[in-house]
């Protein structure tokens, strides 16, 4: 029984029961008498108190014990309910695994989440680290459990793609080593944008499907929120329109979440301290709140009314909005999350469905407070004349889209779904700032770390 | 409420209950006075049966139906114990969607699995692919639900390495399409061959972790065994030895096995009547089977003594068992799934833990009758000085693994774990022989199509 399972089964616990558990030191506390060690086995952020009394102090050589050291204790469980702490053990067997070098990197004065990128291997090791990389691994099967629940498939939309024309420049290109010339595909392969193209035909079949998966770019840009490698969620939903997948987004979100505060509360707890206590009221803000609906062509006159609130004081019709538009609209106006629909067709992707007023399409992007774009979807063009005029109009080859298209031609059923870009919604559920932190081993521009 | 679980609730229907599904046409029978349609939602393999009657035939314009079309019907549900199938759906309305191109490749008649290879967009179209992705779909969660529900944490080991070390010239090298010696990590890049190495790092930590993520490898090969984009799953447990995770390797995959046999009855039956009735006993088999330990020096032993069963008759301590000699002891031998444990260490790769013998380390394959290896792990070796001391004798430059070295400096708990080819699982559990059939989009070299 891990830490974990032993504090939520506090209640069938009695003094004395015997408890055996593996785990690393945290702290080594105490006098020649008594010694108190905290230890965590990784399944929680809560360490368990271990308690060593006299003699046992010599035997199991508790001088020895540094942080980060491995061992295995056994001894006798004491609920303490008067204490910090609800339950402690005390030892009456102690094996040290292996203890760490003093050169351990991981030492309890506070260091800088800088110098934790410098070693992913052992950031984990921190508070910290630990607790965002557990709400991260809740948030994983959640959201597998969410669309298992609801019906939805799971598809392996594939990786390496012949396919660049989402965004030239941006893809990364995949290559026999040995010799860049012979392609080992026979023909240019690259690492994929999105399983979008790949999951709508699945949706055709399947009604209800979703891709889970790396996804990578080539962006060169160093901020906060991009990695050149990077986990999306894509949902994709046949008979359905683009009204359907906003509430699915929606109610998504709001159970993932909701499971995620009720199942990991020591987590989110320490997190929150981090935000002076603004994550968790956001998160139930957001969960509590029916999510708004918001035309773009309104959205703009809103803009337009506040346009002295703004840097960029330029608003028209037909602009893409900036991080400042986006976050005012879902914090000063709405106050809450807000789905943005019918965007004007040239900022948004050759697929989506074009309404009738022939400038605008069927799209999404779901904005909340604090952070702006969570996620984006779309109705896609079902008419396959409509889309082969898109792509015209847009310059991309048809040829390699052919398939694409000829899905409209069998027994097409009208799709929509959006991508959600995994990490950012793990940075949306901690109140971590920079993308680097909520991904094991981030992969930017110029430089990967073991 | 989708196919399948109007199926699985046939006991709380009764006849008339109005019902609306929307779905795919996958026959239009009948005649001029009543007509009968089976109909698909891909939720299952279990058609409905849709029935028309009268002058609904002509008001909708059900002749215009034909494979492949999409459609939303509704009416009453009639339950008709005594019938092939167990309720049928006599329509009040249908809403024709979408019907098909006459061209629709997928047809009544019999086609290849070759010619469907060609259209990776289609096939899942088809009784058998929908069958086969729906038990890919299962295997996926049930193996997530077995790590969750056993505290295993997800990790996210990093696509894009520096690292080529496990076997050159099998990596695929990543670059900027724009300008191949522009190297867009300031390095030479690889899309990583497993995630081991570095859910090691995290298994030092967090204590179980699991990885289930794409791998790629640049083999030339063109069997139906290989892939160069296939999915991984890799758990790893600290605090554990080689027994410990044989022990698990072995539960795992009765538990999902078990899950999928009992809640895909008709999946696992269209699979098991194609393989004339030997697959769900073959399956049940081993579920019930223990799994058997064989030493690797005992089964060279065994293998010599029969050695006229072989065409490779060169039996000695230290060779690579062929697929011949691991399906003779499989099948003949043990007649259940067995793991062979302890190989010369000349043949593993160089993490694993070297036994006292000094020739062999502590390895194991997992081989069943029919299929042969499916999964191989090892305990990991916890020492560093030999870990430095196998690198040099295979060549292997230090300095890139020097993180994975120095996990053993700092409070290292030894580990194990082992990979799963989850394709190779798909085609065990499915019955399927071309792995090219168990992934919707498969890449191999020499052709990326979609």
């Amino acid at each position: 029984m891990n830490i974990k399972k032993l504090l939520n089964s506090l209640k069938k616990i009695k003094d004395n029961d015997q408890y055996t558990i593996e785990g690393w030191i945290l702290a080594n506390r105490g006098n020649e008498k008594i010694r108190f060690l905290s230890l965590n086995d990784g399944s929680t952020s809560d360490n368990l108190q271990v308690v060593i009394k006299g003699k046992n102090i010599l035997d199991f050589k508790i001088d020895k014990i540094n942080l980060g050291t491995s061992v295995k204790v056994s001894g006798a469980l004491i609920l303490t309910p008067k204490s910090p702490q609800p339950i402690e053990l005390v030892v009456s067997t102690l094996e040290i695994i292996n203890t760490s070098d003093d050169d351990y990197p991981i030492q309890k004065k506070e260091t800088t989440l800088d110098f934790l990128r410098e070693i992913p291997h052992l950031r984990h090791k921190t508070n910290l680290f630990r607790t965002i990389m557990l709400i991260r691994n809740s948030l994983v099967f959640e959201l597998h459990k969410y669309f298992q629940e609801n019906g939805f498939i799971n598809v392996a939309s594939p990786i390496i793609t012949s396919n660049d024309c989402e965004g030239a420049g941006e893809t990364l290109e995949v290559n026999n080593p040995n010799n860049k010339n012979d392609y080992f595909f026979k023909e240019r392969a690259y690492l994929g944008v999105s399983g979008q193209l790949h999951a709508e035909a699945y949706a055709n079949g399947f009604k209800k499907v979703y891709t889970f998966a790396p996804t990578f770019r080539a962006e060169n840009s160093h901020t906060s929120r991009h990695l050149a490698e990077f986990w999306m969620v894509e949902p994709e939903v046949a008979f359905a329109n683009l009204n359907d997948v906003i509430l699915l987004a929606d109610n998504l979100l709001k159970t993932i979440i909701a499971n995620t505060l009720k199942n990991y509360p020591s987590e989110m707890k320490i997190l929150n301290d981090l935000k002076n206590g603004t994550l968790i009221p956001t998160l139930k803000d957001f969960i509590n709140k029916d999510l708004k609906i918001l035309d773009y062509k309104e959205t703009i006159k809103i803009l337009e009314k506040n346009k002295n609130m703004f840097e960029d004081q330029n608003i028209f019709f037909g602009m893409d909005l900036s991080s400042e538009h986006e976050k005012f609209i879902a914090e000063k106006i709405v106050n809450g999350p807000v789905a943005l629909i019918n965007y004007p067709k040239e900022l948004k992707a050759f697929y989506m469905y074009q309404n009738t007023d022939n400038k605008t399409v069927a799209a999404f992007d779901l904005l909340v407070p604090g952070i702006g774009e969570l996620m984006g979807g779309s109705q896609r063009e079902s008419r396959y004349k409509k889309l082969e005029q898109r792509l015209k109009e847009l310059n991309i080859k048809q040829e390699p889209l052919q398939w694409y298209l000829d899905l409209r031609r069998y027994g097409y059923a009208p799709s929509s779904g959006f991508g959600i870009g995994f990490e950012r919604l793990v940075m949306y559920v901690t109140g971590i700032s920079n993308i680097r932190d909520v991904i094991p081993f981030p992969r930017t521009p110029g430089g990967i770390k073991m």
